[in-house]
């Protein structure tokens, strides 16, 4: 297994965050094989969504949403006012995903892309884990 | 390691559609190892329920409660109105999900099926990829 | 591959078990590879979080907050009362869920735990399979 952490900026607010070619250019060359990508942070997710026609703005939105950042909401009281929700978001959007890989390239369809859903401005960056299994 | 992709009537209405048979066919025989089953939409998730006694319709159910297809709540305008949380729904329903097969049989408990969930009623055929990593 | 199911006591009433002993020790001495955690069960879940600070109390909350166990909302009508969310849940919070290992030890971030999410009363014992496959 090959398996790289890289970092990426994130910022001080919520944020979704496009990490398509940093994993087209870990898994180019590569052959056959699954990809795994994994966040080792306790207040981020992963998703493939399609970015850049609004829907990641719509995501955050939907977050606050179902899991508002509300303070005296949550228990977990650590951090910013209503940071409680960053720590349940990845229950519900995992920290991990896999996408196959053929002919060294993700089998994303057209509109996919390969995003960190970060809510927690407390911290301005994160890294990411892309590990690659051959096949 | 072994990949297809197969093509799936989804209809113009959301749907919950059993993958399950045609899964078990794909690995059927090929000893132990992860199957990756993978979604190349935008808008479309996987899903590992029970189907047949109502799950199928509560999911749904619950697709409208918490990500509503309503005119104007999503910043995603392209298509039919309400489009939109369609390009939500894989950030929290993802579209790929990985599920170990020992002896050529996936692992699945049961009331377990997997299932495709596509709620866009404006792509009427879907694909689906079965990827095979033996181990 | 190797694989192997463990059987997890989980109680009465909705609950978040820790698992991350069990993986651990699972994956001890193994190399490099990915660990794939399933539940082969149709009302449970699996979830990569921080335990120990109300976060663990903060997802069973938001769980009732957003799939809630009330009597006449779902079609799925077998068991306890509100039973039929159990059987939603899965959709959202996955049965399954993969994580690398790198020289034996799973690549966790420092504050996540991998936790059974089990919001079905009915089931006081519960299956989880661990499978490694080396890379």
């Amino acid at each position: 297994m090959e398996s790289i952490e890289i970092t990426v900026a994130t910022g001080r607010h919520p944020t979704v965050v496009d990490l398509t070619s940093e994993a087209a250019a870990f898994v180019s060359g590569r052959g056959d094989g699954l990809l795994s990508v994994f966040v080792p942070h306790a207040t981020a997710g992963l998703a493939i969504i399609e970015t850049g026609a609004g829907s990641d703005s719509d995501l955050l939105a939907s977050i606050d949403d179902l899991l508002p950042a509300q303070e005296g909401r949550w228990r977990h009281r650590h951090g910013s006012p209503g940071h409680g929700r960053d720590h349940v978001l990845p229950a519900w959007i995992a920290p991990s995903v896999t996408v196959p890989v053929i002919g060294g390239r993700m089998t994303l369809g057209t509109w996919q892309s390969l995003v960190l859903v970060d809510t927690n401005g407390d911290n301005p960056t994160r890294r990411v884990r892309f590990s690659f299994i051959a096949g």
